[in-house]
């Protein structure tokens, strides 16, 4: 026999295999997010897991545009790269090769592809259109950091709707499926685009530097308000501006009661848009009452979220005992306009799915299944397997996973091993049909 | 606004973008054939669509070594693989060069990653172990043929079985699958490896080109008795192998009665195995019997399959008015072996799920959803959003998946595009919580 042991049998660095166990629960997870989202009216597209490199590299990506994983070229295609490279050398040469060497891209994430779809597919989609996306990811992270390389998201988007029943039925149709999960006391944190370019304007920043005040302030969590003070003054920003902005946010942070009455101070001192604070202020309420209590929503003056592709409301959610979102989304209407030229109204949510599965591992949450698993076990030396299969039959229609096996030597152990195998009932077959007595084990 | 109108917005060559229709449609079929699998037994696996480059190079692809997408090297990686060739040229660097560009690629089929798991995860799973795989592959097929680039694979694995329990399971299982998604009057046809060389051993081909005497018959169902003779005759097999074989086939063929009465006279004839011919005359009778009467079994001498790695019973399933298999498989006992040293009996079975789609496409077959959709249509000038979605949540609480819409300035054409939508009830909100009258539309 041949053997190849100089080849790992381990799975890439940074990618998974996934046993059964896993695979059961991920299944049951991706099905309940699904049934919740149809009854919200949204229906379920994919598209391609390679993409035009170009588009990927586009520029709406942020730092993911560092980590995507290249196809390399095939065939003449690749050969005609590789000749013209060959004659010269140089630095020059190997950078100009390298952004030569590829076609296309696995995608970093499902909202790029989306926008393409929807531009493409428009005259084939309902108007509004309401997507549900859940698919692998890939992003070539550096392994030391323990981040995984292919991962699954778990998109809902609106395209078409300028008011809020976007965000409402965004963050609706989210916390439901969360509930189903089995997650309760998680909390919505909600802000808008526009109010943070009302506060900075009023800090007295510069329009031109916002981006970088955002992101300043998007690490108030884990840097304190010291903290991102000194960074901004790191980066240069008036000392007036940062005291600004200091003293507002402890302003708003001992502002008492319900969380919108911070909204309703910054609104007044920050002359934000009227119609912005209002609808916000709506969404609040609305998702407030349909919660039942169960969860909280609340105005957070320094949620920033990442991507800068985001126009208006932005929101995330939080899980007690956990530091990191477990969902997070917002409204991007200028997006599909830079792949069509004719900007839609857009709004979309990601539930983390690795995230909210950690969660339940975590948790060792079991998703209950709907049929029992049974063994069937049998004398391969003596039973017929005709009469075997037929009672297998018998019993699968009477409701029940069937696992045939044959007599192992030691049965006690291997009866011992069935429930690790999620197996809680067995029938060991004794040659008669009618007779098939099965016992809890 | 700036546009990118150069990159275009289509898939792919090769690779599609799916709509709300053919997801709801792939997404039942996928989960009708899990429910059946599990019900079998089998539990679902998953491995990442990356693997290590030289593990799918190995060599148990055949023809799909040549269809690759290989993902390029990173950062230092790619650097110095490069920079160490940038200072040479000429078509032996290029050769090198393209060896040494890529570490890893994208599955081609779901076997090699199915062994690789196999070997690395076996501590950890019983035995036997049966698995279900349903996922994406990708290959690079030229664009011209119309093949796909991404397509979804969709196979079931016992591992440590050596008996015949295996393929009863593995085509018992299948079929069951094929019936649930509403297929009848197909065929299972079934042969042996070894009955192969049985044959060829009789005919007088020289053994070790027994491979290519199996490619040739492979052909029969296209190109005849003569072609297979011409193509025999045209690699230099002799005249008096290809005469004997002509001979053998016709005489089969002329044997009356059900086609285990042809394995009978094959056996007779070629002095196959005893236990060889004796199992696969068990497996045929067992899910002859078990089928009643809803398909067909039988054995077919001249079929092939076209992977090199199997080693005994083969099975294919045909289906009237496609000239393609929809479902293929058979054992293969020493793939682990290649990869972990150690021999483990293997047989498995793979639908052809893209197959199985065309054809519920081409009847028009429409997947019964549990939960009717309905349109709730609101006016967005008069009506409150926190009563709409009362409204609506009152609905989904009634078993509707709902799709809240503001009301359009045409809204006959509104509710016209409805159906396209899958929606078949209608509320229109009259502001009235306690009103909710629903039509059919």
């Amino acid at each position: 026999m041949s053997t190849d042991t100089q080849i790992s049998s381990a799975p890439q660095s940074g990618m998974r295999d996934f046993l059964p166990r896993e695979v059961r629960l991920r299944d049951w997870a991706a099905h309940v997010i699904t049934e919740v989202y149809e009854q919200f009216g949204f229906t379920k597209i994919e598209t391609p897991c390679l993409e035009n490199i170009a588009l990927l590299k586009r520029g709406d990506g942020g730092e993911n545009l560092q980590l995507i994983f290249e196809i390399l070229k095939r065939g003449d295609k690749l050969e005609r790269v590789l000749k013209s490279s060959s004659s010269e050398s140089g630095d020059e040469t190997i950078k100009k090769l390298k952004a030569e060497l590829a076609d296309m891209g696995l995608r970093f994430d499902l909202t790029v592809p989306l926008v393409r779809f929807y531009s493409h597919n428009q005259q084939n989609l309902p108007n509004p259109f309401k997507s549900i996306q859940i698919g692998s990811v890939w992003r070539a992270e550096s392994a030391q950091q323990g981040r995984y390389r292919q991962f699954t998201q778990c998109d809902i988007d609106i395209f078409g709707v300028k008011s809020e029943l976007a965000e409402v039925e965004l963050l609706q149709a989210t916390s439901e499926a969360l509930l189903k999960l089995g997650f309760e006391n998680f909390t919505i944190c909600l802000n808008d685009r526009r109010l943070l370019s009302s506060l900075a304007g009023y800090c007295g920043f510069a329009e031109d530097r916002f981006e970088s005040v955002f992101i300043a302030l998007d690490k108030l969590d884990k840097i304190g308000l010291d903290g991102v003070s000194r960074e901004l003054a790191g980066q240069g920003h008036s000392e007036s501006s940062i005291a600004n902005l200091k003293n507002l946010l402890v302003e708003l942070s001992e502002v008492s009661g319900p969380s919108e009455k911070q909204l309703e101070v910054l609104a007044g001192k920050t002359a934000a848009d009227t119609n912005t604070v209002e609808a916000l202020m709506r969404v609040i309420s609305i998702v407030k009452e349909a919660s039942g209590g169960k969860f909280n929503v609340q105005f957070e003056p320094s949620l920033v979220r990442g991507m800068g592709y985001y126009t208006g409301p932005i929101f995330e959610i939080k899980y007690p005992g956990y530091n990191y979102s477990i969902a997070g989304g917002g409204r991007y209407d200028r997006m599909v306009g830079k792949m069509s030229g004719r900007d839609v109204p857009a709004c979309g949510f990601s539930i983390g799915f690795e995230r909210i599965i950690g969660i339940l591992m975590d948790e060792n949450f079991e998703p209950q299944g709907v049929r029992e698993k049974l063994a069937l076990i049998f004398d391969e030396n003596r039973d017929n397997l005709a009469d075997v299969m037929k009672a297998a039959a018998n019993l699968r229609s009477q409701g029940y996973n069937v696992l045939v096996q044959s007599k192992k030597k030691d049965m006690k152990k291997q009866i011992d091993q069935l429930p690790a195998q999620a197996v809680s009932k067995l029938c060991l077959f004794k040659g008669d049909l009618n007779n098939l007595e099965i016992k809890s084990i």
